[in-house]
């Protein structure tokens, strides 16, 4: 029986929990908060959201969330890592948006010395930009011949990664010559079609598969991202364990059991009907910084969307912002304390920080110190979290608060499959679709046609007639 | 008369302009732009505001607005770095907010290669944050016998700092002995009082002055960062020199050749008549992106701000969001033109990325990627800033283009000085005080009592029966 209860506390011990308490009318106050009416109101959309996610799930229209199961997957990409491991310093991944970030968020997270690639241990660098003067050092800095360079494009076609994949390859084969050049390549994309495909096979490069049907920004649990994470020595089966852990809680329909359900109510209901245009991700731990931006990618692409409705045009999408903390409670909460009642913010709170280190009692007579002396280091941090926490309700500000036991990989699977299907739900409330980004396209054709893509000589044009709109007056 | 154009053109080529047409009603359409009516009826009141500092400034109430004029100042920092130099390979700021912000901002941009320490260069770490295992492995890292830590909190109290400092005085106390531990030791601290002016007078520290009546989010032009910008080589003189050339443009009452005074005019009647609250700094640039940081800060807690006008609370205070291009296009313009019409993004487009790379035409037969065959990356990642810029005002969403020659020591003074003189401008406008931030206070009282600071016991209190008031049913 005792041995059967702590078997069970244990299990309980490495969940995450969701804390929706600082999001009701009844704990803060005035107008942000929501009231138990609205929360019941909105249980059978809810329940139907569950449903109908089941439903799509059951027709094979959601593979991502199946990625914690593909045990077959799982393999080859660890293999690959064993495979690729031998001889490698760095691994240089090629990557902008979601098939960039989800690698971040883990490296952050689980190998915070993954920085530093050598002799025995790999390095891993995400080059998700195309300054020159960055990408320019980035290449100076490397052993070629210690590294591989992982060229990420579902479609084959991303601008910023096709032009590092092409400046690449020519130093490659300029520094290593045409027979040892490709063995530092390896590219990740669409099995069947795109112009990277076709390179690869022309080529006769190694490759891997972005997996079908799977958005960058919903792949951080496929082998996109396990194998930079395999290779960091990250427990990605624990990863995916946790993932798991947190979809048997995702599906039910008791929603006072589902983290994703009621987390998507809180953020949907603050945001229609409390004027929450802005959710702030604020974990109180560096390891979870990249985290937060991982999930701002998620949270504004999946949600931030146009509709039309009874023929007018609705604007959809709270606005996500990262915060760290305890840095950020000296530039940005002097504003969420005082500024507008527009914010929701979403603490990261780590239980266990790892590494215990105390503060010294060096001037027990000196009151701005004393009190520190004996306090370790990561109490002081949850001291200032939960400072934060009631600073902010206090002045009617919605908080809520995420609790991880430790930052491990299996609650790093919670997290992200809780956020997956958050923003899933909460799509369903809005009824918007998580999965397009048509908003980009507009963006992506202008570039076309100033970088001189055939095709797009239209775009280009309408670009110089707009500049020469623009009054020398208004120029300062 | 030629020679004499040339050397005004050179002196033009090296400052930098805002861009305000993407703010104006005729460019954008939609409810988002700013009226000309509208930018002529707050001229007044602008005049007013650049007037009223002019005073302020004359009665010697804004020392950091004369920063960079202070030559002997600038001689002792020089001098200091020249002496810290050797035997340096870390320099260390124990810092967080604005005394961490600005080293950082300068260091990211202009020295870039700065993150790598070892004999004949100092590497600078900021070390803004109490993350247990982050700050151990800092520690662990180092060889201490060539670092000094700066520890830096204006008033001695800042409870991250100082928790810190102490466990890295007892670490120094142990590796290196009682005689050695204190030359690794630099404080910075205000002249007169506070604990830590007393510790360091007790223990015969090294020391600086933290500068009198400069608040942290105002203190980037101080010794504060000259000194490890002076460590890292970058030319000071040069950043002090383009804040000097921003001071003469923007004390002008010619609203029309003051950029601080349009910039802070725009940003105001956009959040007040248009419902633009979020402010997006988008940097298309990585050397520029800590740099955005800086300023979140800088607008953050200058204009978030509570305010009694006619007897009830008004609050104030656009939210500051950093962005980065071309990474964010992934992640974040799909909610910015797609989303609510509540932002505005302030592009800083750099004219001269430094580095020089051309993509290679290396597949002229595949069309998604011969289209970038020769295209230098700076021009490429510009292209994107242009069209990103002009899909966001096709859809009405107002934006502002900050345009830098180059990445130079000479333009970023300017940026420092463009943004600090109008975050002012602004408060004057919105009727705030710019350099108080009294919304942190309750929550530094809260985390007293959690800590165990004698006389925050009720703060103690308070928290633990909040925490009993919490319901279990709320916590998934």
């Amino acid at each position: 029986m005792a041995s059967a209860y702590r078997r069970k506390r244990k299990h309980d011990d490495s969940l995450i929990h969701v804390d929706l308490n600082g999001v009701m009318q009844d704990m803060i106050g005035g107008e942000a908060g929501v009231s138990v009416a609205e929360l019941e109101a909105i249980q059978p959309r809810l329940v139907d959201a569950v449903g109908h996610l089941a439903d799509e799930r059951k027709q094979g229209l959601r593979p991502f969330l199946d990625l914690p199961y593909e045990k077959a997957a799982l393999e080859e990409t660890l293999a690959l890592a064993d495979e690729l491991r031998r001889d490698l310093d760095w691994f240089v991944m090629l990557a902008i948006g979601g098939s960039a970030l989800g690698a971040r968020a883990i490296a952050t997270a689980l190998a915070p010395g993954g920085g530093h690639g050598g002799p025995g241990h790999v390095g891993l660098i995400v080059a998700d930009n195309i300054d020159p003067q960055r990408f320019v050092a980035l290449l100076d800095g490397l052993d070629l011949r210690r590294t591989i360079f992982n060229v990420i494009s579902k479609s084959g076609e991303t601008a910023e990664t096709m032009a590092q994949f092409l400046i690449v390859r020519e130093r490659l084969l300029r520094e290593l010559g045409a027979v040892d050049y490709a063995k530092h390549l390896l590219v990740t994309t669409e099995a069947e079609s795109g112009s990277l495909r076709q390179i690869v096979n022309d080529e006769g490069f190694s490759s891997t598969n972005f997996p079908a049907s799977v958005g960058g920004r919903f792949s951080v649990l496929s082998s996109v991202h396990l194998l930079p994470a395999a290779l960091l020595d990250v427990d990605v089966t624990a990863l995916l364990a946790g993932a798991q852990a947190m979809d048997e809680r995702c599906k039910s329909s008791d929603l006072g059991r589902n983290p994703a359900a009621m987390l998507a109510a809180a953020h949907y209901l603050l945001d229609t009907l409390h004027g929450i245009s802005i959710a702030v991700m604020m974990p109180y731990s560096d390891l979870l910084s990249t985290f937060a931006e991982w999930w701002c990618e998620l949270w504004a692409e999946s949600l931030g969307k146009r509709l039309e409705r009874d023929g007018s045009v609705v604007a959809i999408g709270q606005t996500p912002v990262r915060a760290v903390g305890a840095t950020d409670q000296h530039s940005q909460i002097q504003l969420y304390v005082d500024g507008p009642a527009d914010k929701v913010v979403s603490f990261l709170r780590v239980a266990d920080h790892g590494a215990r280190v105390e503060v010294p009692r060096s001037y027990p007579d000196i009151g701005d110190v004393a009190y520190l002396g004996g306090l370790p280091l990561g109490e002081l941090l949850n001291a200032e979290q939960r400072a934060t926490e009631l600073a902010l309700q206090k002045h009617g500000r919605p908080t809520i608060t995420i609790e991880l036991p430790a930052v491990t990989p299996f609650a790093l699977g919670q997290l992200f499959y809780l956020m997956e299907v958050t923003t899933i739900l909460a799509a369903e409330l809005y009824g918007v679709d998580p999965y397009n980004q048509p908003g980009i396209e507009e963006g992506k054709r202008l570039t076309f046609g100033l970088a001189g893509k055939p095709g797009f000589e239209e775009q280009k044009s309408e670009v110089e007639a707009w500049l020469q709109r623009k009054k020398p007056a208004l120029v300062l």
